[in-house]
């Protein structure tokens, strides 16, 4: 396998889109990475877009190949890759392994959602297409009804409670008020979010024990890479960053057919293959950027992660070691939690994430000397997890 | 690069399925070619699944998770792979690379649709997203409507005559009646389609100048294929077929922004990549798969491939050089007019198809002595083309 670089990141700031089209949204962070890593005249051999569910958000299919024409890139390869709320995980994962096989040498990845053309109910509807057609979607499930019935186990079973749910969304929060490409920026306040004699209209309950501010907004948003072989790099104009591992693992598509329910075996397997790849250990990581669409994923995630043993995520939380500044900063970004989740854009927004700190190009939330950085998007109810292990190198 | 074969080949006839989920429907060939490969207790490292709407078609998605926990395929990486109708193409393409590139070793990729969960006009509109949404689509135009256009062009320039598309027609059913897999079992004359005094019941025009026997039909159904490294064939029960060459093209996503309309660019680069990758010429192919999704595309795609130079498509085909025992047997499954055209489905049956011939097993449309095939999958309007060049080796 050839070592494979990523010499070109771009954003656009998630949120809601009115008068763009899905492909306009793709097209701005694409050329802001070709932009970023100074392609000049060289011609992008392949495209892979990470998207979710253009058919039913937008009624539009084949959206590789109209951004392949719609940014001149032609006759490069194009492909939509789909993984529910992990496509971009596995889009940036098809362009990994498309360099380092040797075929293609320059290889965009864009991820992206323009999920707020439907209105809300019919986008919770949307995503809930992942469940069991007949073991789950017809009895109602969707996603806040999971992670509320996660969340419940989480408590019961390893003492999390919901003043630790809150910490993840005002930590969220207040990292997501220092990027500028986050969907919210508006600091919370425990009181706000648990305290409040208003609290059921300041912060209802979505999915009991889950609250509003427990939970992701729906956003629009994309995010775009330029991968190439480790070697040419010098040709670009940034530092180098290589994806020093990757790994992707399923699970039952069922939660309830989980031994365990509260196990999370493919983030761990997940997780555990990245670190392999890489050659380094949950210890080495300065930043991670966490699935965390409901807060519980985030304290689990960094659990079955490794970064912390079974039961004591939210113990560091509390104390601070997921901060900007902490041992282990989770989402500097602002997490799907403030950043935003726009399905398809979010497991490409992770990794744009954190080239920026790997570069130190973070701006006010830069995680001083980052060197390591970890990312994890969740598909399904975790039954299909991609991470990836990215490294600064000389 | 490391070279890739096919160890296992499964696939279902088809047609319509009612009582078969879609998962379902991938499941079967997906185990059929486990079996045919006798791949034992070895585990499967990835699948790939091509599938263009489940979304659309079937209110699901994620299908690739979905698939991966129905076989028991767990942890193994899964993914869904679209680029319109020709998303078969783009699976077998991301399988191969993950082999390629050293990642995985054993990698199960199976195409699918179920298209018939809808109603005819609302299957040519799902079909249509592929089309551009502002120029194309809001203006009612659909795959028929573009092909109508594209078949008057080319009878204008080139000389292709009603009677040449009848008789694409013809020698497509008449080899899918030899096809046990195929959805469309009857035999048609040039008196049905084009002479018949109830020619209007019996052809009726769908897309002037296309007939309703000019025009795939709407089917179900899913093919599988299982690749591993060359180097590890021995290993299976089945003689050694690689994936010599693949190609893939990007073309304006509108027809009417080609400088000249009748020009299939990335028909043509997809299979000049493909041949260039597995050091052969068109003239070493034994047999071919053309996307006939519309009878002037075999006609077309035959001359832009390269097998006979461009206008002489339609003389080859009536000298009969294109029917099994012809000198280049075109689409001896019966192509997509009678083999069935099931989308996600089609590029990995095509690739299926070259498989059993070159070993042998084509039962009785085999093609005598085949040791190369050449296959071709069709994405929008030949916006996004890919090709493969099979080989059977020692």
């Amino acid at each position: 396998m050839r070592k494979v670089a990523i010499v070109g990141v771009g954003m656009i700031p998630f949120g809601r889109y009115e008068s763009e089209s899905l492909v306009e949204m793709l097209a701005m962070p694409a050329l802001r990475a070709m932009d970023d890593a100074g392609i000049g005249d060289r011609a992008v051999d392949a495209l892979y877009v990470g998207n979710m569910a253009a058919g039913m958000f937008n009624h539009q299919s084949a959206v590789a190949s109209a951004l392949a024409d719609y940014l001149a890139l032609l006759p490069a390869a194009a492909d939509t890759i789909e993984n529910g709320p992990a496509s971009g995980g596995s889009a940036i994962k098809n362009g990994l392994l498309a360099v380092a096989s040797g075929y293609y040498d320059l290889v965009l990845v864009v991820g992206g959602e323009k999920m707020r053309d439907v209105i809300g109910p019919r986008a919770t509807d949307t995503v809930a297409t992942m469940t069991h057609p007949t073991a789950e979607y017809i009895y109602g499930v969707t996603l806040p009804s999971l992670a509320g019935m996660f969340t419940r186990l989480y408590m019961e079973k390893y003492g999390v409670t919901e003043r630790h749910l809150a910490q993840v969304a005002i930590k969220n929060h207040n990292n997501g008020l220092l990027n500028p490409y986050a969907h919210i920026h508006a600091s919370i306040t425990q009181e706000g979010i648990l305290d409040s004699p208003h609290s059921v209209v300041n912060s209802p309950i979505v999915s009991d024990p889950l609250r509003l501010y427990d939970c992701c907004p729906v956003s629009d948003g994309a995010a775009a890479l330029l991968l190439c072989p480790a070697e040419m790099v010098a040709e670009f104009k940034k530092p180098k960053v290589v994806i020093a591992g990757f790994g992707q693992a399923t699970d039952t598509q069922t939660v309830q057919e989980r031994e365990d329910p509260t196990d999370l075996k493919a983030v761990r397997l997940a997780a555990q293959q990245a670190f392999a790849m890489a050659k380094q250990t949950p210890r080495d990581v300065d930043l991670a950027e966490l699935h965390d669409a409901f807060t519980i994923l985030e304290i689990a995630e960094s659990e079955h992660a490794g970064f912390f043993k079974k039961g004591e995520g939210a113990r560091a939380l509390e104390e601070g070691r997921t901060r900007i500044g902490g041992d282990l900063p989770i989402n500097p970004s602002g997490g799907l939690k403030a950043r935003g989740h726009a399905l398809g854009g979010t497991g490409v927004a992770q990794v744009a994430e954190l080239v920026w700190h790997l570069r130190g190009e973070a701006g006010q939330r830069q995680v001083k000397g980052a060197e390591v950085g970890f990312s994890l998007n969740f598909g399904g109810f975790g039954n299909n997890v991609t991470a990836f292990v990215l490294r600064r190198e000389a």
